[in-house]
């Protein structure tokens, strides 16, 4: 029996071990997936922390339901561990690391890179390995390829299969999750395919297969470089409309009675997250080895970069209204998270325009319901204040940067003196509330 | 009884007579639509030919029925004319005229500026004026109601009402047409507002009111630039696909698996059309003035103008394999309308190819199933060939510009030597098959 048979009919028959290389939101949220559907994961991580957080059955991730997380470890089916020579007990390597940008907004490969060196160290024959972070094209082949060879000296397409299957986790999404989120997958085999799919679609319904993993590195960037370039129009549109007494919000509700051709996007203080604000710049990064320069993609990142500048320029004209510099003035922030009801602040505006306030001479603070502790990108530390009146009273100006659904706008427009509203989120404006 | 009254009354037992300013794609299926609701509709336009047709019962517009204007037509309800001092019949006037840009890609206003002074020298007094054709927001307000005002000596408010209301006609579209299509509209007073909904919604299924002229206007070009943008950003991907050996429409069609916040477009040889191509660059225009550099809509444009000439080249290195130079080789481009089942060539990136490729030496020849004759921007004019076995023989290189649906590409692959694909109609690729 050839050995992608062997393979094949271990999973058929329920018999294989998945590993999950990175057990944040997106690895977590699939190794709960396979091991619900009675397979045996075991999660990799460097984290001591989130491993034994994990087999003690506590969940830290939102879009996982507790339960469920305790049940598939109570089963057995799910394992965490540090010790990263337990890969030799898996079929399938799946790896879902970071890929974040470095301080010159170029690719920061180490991630990917460390996962690729430990996986040739310590697999063995006969192994499926999958790479689901967003990275350039040509990274699977490329950049893996020749590590995961060097590293174990085994040779891909009859001792293990190399494919990219991009996550597509859209944290707080109700609809979509991992399970009923159609996948795509390019391997750089037609076996490595086949056994891909007959591996994934015990935990995701739909796999959609491409041709090649360059094609699926390219899917992702697409995705997510439609939501920047879309993003920034808006936000650039936004900023003009400020200039010329338009409404944008209002436009924007207009344009979506058009029953074909359009999608609505809507402006706000910045681009936050772990994906639009990078994923496009992997695409632009490896642009250049092909002397190649995308503009779309520049020109949005321009407007991307400067908007918290902007922001912090409609901040500081409001006061100035009401006769008040910024130097000295209690300017309250609400909401750091990045996107409304999660908890997460990474690459969030609000945090940008936090540190630019504080830097002129504000003195700022914060509320967010979900995050009681931030840290800027400067290294300031904040502690989220309790929403009362006397906070608000207190505040010169309160600047409305993310729209939970927990924030009482009523509430708030009755005691604050000044609101900056970032999100419209006060739909009945007054004479003390400035809108982007 | 005050002059809003008295119009409503009017409205209200169908006595009111609407006039159409410009009977082309947009104001003759505007005309018909009241036609058919039984309101009297008096077309005007400078083109006695087209005036004669109407008048005459004959259709000259893909997207109405012959049957229909000609009913409409005997039942006396539409007269064409090319008497503008008739406006003064009419209760309301609605301008449906051309806005290009020039040559320097600068709005051309002059299509408007004539419809404002002739209503202005013939209207009468209780006239709701609206204009429909695309342009910079602030046009109605700072452009139009001064010249109005000037030529008639009315006042704005009490002797007439200027409203904004752009069309959304898509030609071709076969669910959306004028009357479903929902439709935008800003006035400049509650009473305009309250005037024009009472007169559009006879014709028009759905009136979404907005609180301004510019608000409106600000809807049009962003329903346009959004297209603008998003073709552009994927052209500039095909671009650099073609470069990375990545297939761009495998990628899109990947891509439209995710089930939210993803639209789909395609690449092609550049942007045609009498919208996309043109609306963005008015607010670019406008944008000027308020100090504002709109750094998508340029990014958008300079990849939109350069994309036939790098149409021009794909064509020059397919023939370059065959050993052949453009200059003296045989060049058949299938389709110049500006997109599928169409017979409308304003703006299409074909001419333009045709163009460069003729002025590099190129033999030059076309078939276009719904375009018998045309004329290039440099004044080049061109005679639709048969789409024959032995034309397709005789090419040394086809290039399939326009994927008419009466293209058949089993027959088109069958017989030529070299196809070029800027359309991906050809699925299964060949040695002899080079794609966008």
């Amino acid at each position: 029996m050839n050995s992608k048979k062997q393979l094949l009919e271990k999973i058929m028959n329920n018999q294989e071990v998945i590993g999950i290389i990175g057990l944040g939101y997106v690895g977590l949220p699939l190794a709960v997936n396979f091991a619900e559907a009675g397979v045996k994961v075991i999660g990799f991580d460097k984290s001591q922390d989130k491993v034994d957080m994990i087999n003690n059955g506590d969940n830290y991730i939102g879009d996982i339901r507790d339960a469920v997380l305790r049940d598939v470890v109570d089963k057995v089916k799910l394992g965490a561990t540090t010790d990263f020579s337990k890969m030799k007990e898996c079929d399938a390597l799946i790896i879902c690391v970071p890929t974040p940008l470095d301080k010159f907004r170029k690719p920061d490969m180490s991630y990917i890179e460390s996962a690729c060196t430990e996986i040739g160290k310590n697999m063995s024959t006969n192994t499926f390995v999958s790479l689901e972070s967003t990275t350039y094209p040509t990274t699977t082949e490329d950049f893996m390829l020749p590590i995961i060879e060097k590293e174990s000296g085994l040779k891909h397409g009859e001792d293990f299969w190399l494919a990219y299957s991009p996550e597509r986790v859209d944290p707080g999404n109700k609809n979509f999750h991992t399970r009923n989120t159609p996948k795509v997958m390019g391997a750089m085999t037609t076996d490595g395919l086949e056994i891909g799919e007959a591996i994934y679609k015990k935990a995701i319904d739909n796999i959609h297969k491409v041709s090649s993993p360059r094609i699926a590195e390219m899917v992702k960037i697409l995705e997510n470089t439609y939501r920047l370039v879309n993003i920034s129009l808006i936000n650039e549109l936004a900023l003009l409309s400020g200039k010329m007494d338009i409404n944008i919000w209002e436009v924007i509700e207009a344009a979506k009675t058009k029953p074909f051709g359009f999608q609505a996007f809507y402006p706000g203080p910045g681009i936050g997250g772990h994906c639009i604000p990078l994923d496009p710049f992997y695409l632009e990064h490896i642009a250049k080895k092909y002397d190649f320069d995308l503009s779309m993609i520049h020109a949005a990142g321009h407007i991307d970069m400067r908007m918290p500048h902007y922001m912090y320029i409609k901040v500081a004209t409001a006061l100035n209204r009401h006769k008040k510099p910024v130097n000295g003035s209690k300017i309250m922030f609400l909401g750091v998270a990045y996107k409304p009801n999660i908890d997460d602040p990474r690459e969030s505006p609000a945090l940008e325009i936090m540190d630019i306030t504080a830097h002129k001479g504000g003195d700022v603070f914060y509320h967010d319901p979900y995050i009681p502790l931030v840290k800027t990108n400067e290294g300031r530390g904040f502690q989220s204040i309790d929403l009362t009146e006397e906070n608000l009273k207190n505040a010169d100006v309160v600047v409305l940067t993310t729209n939970h659904r927990e924030f009482d706008t009523e509430f708030i427009k009755k005691y604050s003196k000044l609101i900056v509203d970032l999100r419209n989120m006060i739909k009945e404006g007054g004479e003390n509330v400035y809108k982007l």
